[in-house]
């Protein structure tokens, strides 16, 4: 499909989020923010590229974990305003260890 | 695990975004947002709801369409700034008709 970034319904912020889900299994590991030239890099080197809102900057994920995402595919939604990145996880997505960032429950039933 | 609703980190805007996911499939089927009044209602409820940010009111997914959302269970991740919860969908999440929001890929490899 041809479709250019600057398609995207960006936030006031000029970020959009992106959930990065296992592509094997399906686990959601993680949610973090993309702007116009973070998603650039992220299709263009094949590896998950954010941009940290509480460092402003450009965050390579496992730059300096090793921790990388690979891309498998980008999908993004009906409002154009969220991506959903399928990826290959080297090692853990979670600062604290853990395999994914959603790690804790507050409600089962 | 004993924790409020106020202990989550709300946006500028007073939202948090929340990834749901099909719990049996592991399919992401949308992003939507909410306040701490539509978290309290969907933990209570059982159902998702949501604030909408472009009517600027609450939103019980299915509410017309019937296509509801039953919550199984609801995480959240290290930071505290994003939800995963994961539902049973009752039809289809995406008002195209798709099941999930995410139906079109921008990238594959």
């Amino acid at each position: 499909m041809k479709i250019s970034l600057k398609d995207f319904k960006y936030g006031k912020d000029g970020l959009i989020p992106a959930i990065i889900q296992d592509h094997k299994t399906g686990e959601v590991l993680m949610l973090a923010y993309m702007n116009k030239e973070s998603l650039r890099r992220t299709i263009k080197g094949g590896k998950t590229c954010f941009w940290s809102r509480s460092r402003k900057e450009y965050w390579v994920k496992g730059m300096t974990s090793g921790h990388f995402q690979y891309v498998k595919s980008v999908f993004y939604d009906c409002d154009m305003d969220a991506f959903l990145i399928k990826v290959r996880q080297v090692g853990v997505a979670c600062h604290t260890g853990n395999r994914s960032c959603f790690y804790r429950k507050i409600k089962s039933k």
